[in-house]
């Protein structure tokens, strides 16, 4: 039996916070993991609109992802997309493990427009909905063996 | 009560096979859900060898997603990054839903390190192990609306 290595996930310190705030204040998309089943994970690009650590998804009825969420409100979102250039794991990334809530996506549309122009097309489509995702765990990879806790309550006015 | 929309999801034409084939080939990285808890979807970014429709992923066993792999295999993968200009959900991406199984890196040296030459530095490392992906379903969204079903035997030899 071989001893547990020591846990390679750190807390984080103030530059880790304030990169996992640009992270989720500059993301658009994003892949989010839902369960398609009980033991059934299933993962997909989303829309996000995202001013704090709890943010904004607008997808559609007819999804897989929604049809999962209506079931099992869990979730987890993945944000920070590797630019064309690099090692594409060296680029830093977030993912928010929670759950979401549904939302009225009334109040949200200048906001969502504000990040998405194109969307004004199909937003006030009956069958687009809005969920707000909400955090239990915050994980940030800053890079190659660069991981980080950040706790949700630290992102809540990002 | 509302009558159950049609399925939006189509069977998969030559156009939509030959895309999903482009997708696998081109992948670097993807967004792999696991499950961290029998109801608790996880998602992180992964390096990506994929030659056929049942790519190879090399992960470290310090991360969450190979822990949760250990555990249970049942995954899904999101390949397909969005390029830097136009709307992302125009993009064409593809998930892989289904388990994984281990398997030995060794004999996948060369084709991994023709697919990511910086991974050269890591790729002997103890702590880093391969998977190989086996999909039991496959969804290819080709732009807004554009939903298809996959076989996997049709990406078999991509």
């Amino acid at each position: 039996m071989n001893a547990k290595p020591p846990d390679p996930i750190r807390p984080a310190d103030d530059a880790a916070r304030a990169l996992a705030r640009r992270l989720i204040s500059e993301a658009r998309t994003g892949a989010l993991a839902v369960l398609a089943g009980p033991e059934h994970p299933f993962v997909s690009r989303v829309a996000v609109g995202a001013l704090s650590g709890r943010p904004l998804i607008l997808v559609s009825r007819l999804s897989q992802h929604t049809t999962a969420l209506t079931i099992r409100p869990a979730c987890a979102l993945l944000l920070g997309e590797p630019g064309p250039k690099g090692d594409p794991l060296t680029h830093p990334r977030l993912t928010l493990q929670g759950r979401v809530e549904a939302v009225d996506k009334g109040p949200h549309r200048d906001l969502w427009l504000a990040h998405h122009p194109k969307a004004a097309v199909y937003f006030d489509f009956a069958d687009f909905i809005m969920f707000r995702i909400l955090p239990d765990a915050v994980f940030l990879n800053a890079g190659f063996g660069q991981a980080y806790t950040v706790s949700p309550a630290d992102l809540a006015g990002a």
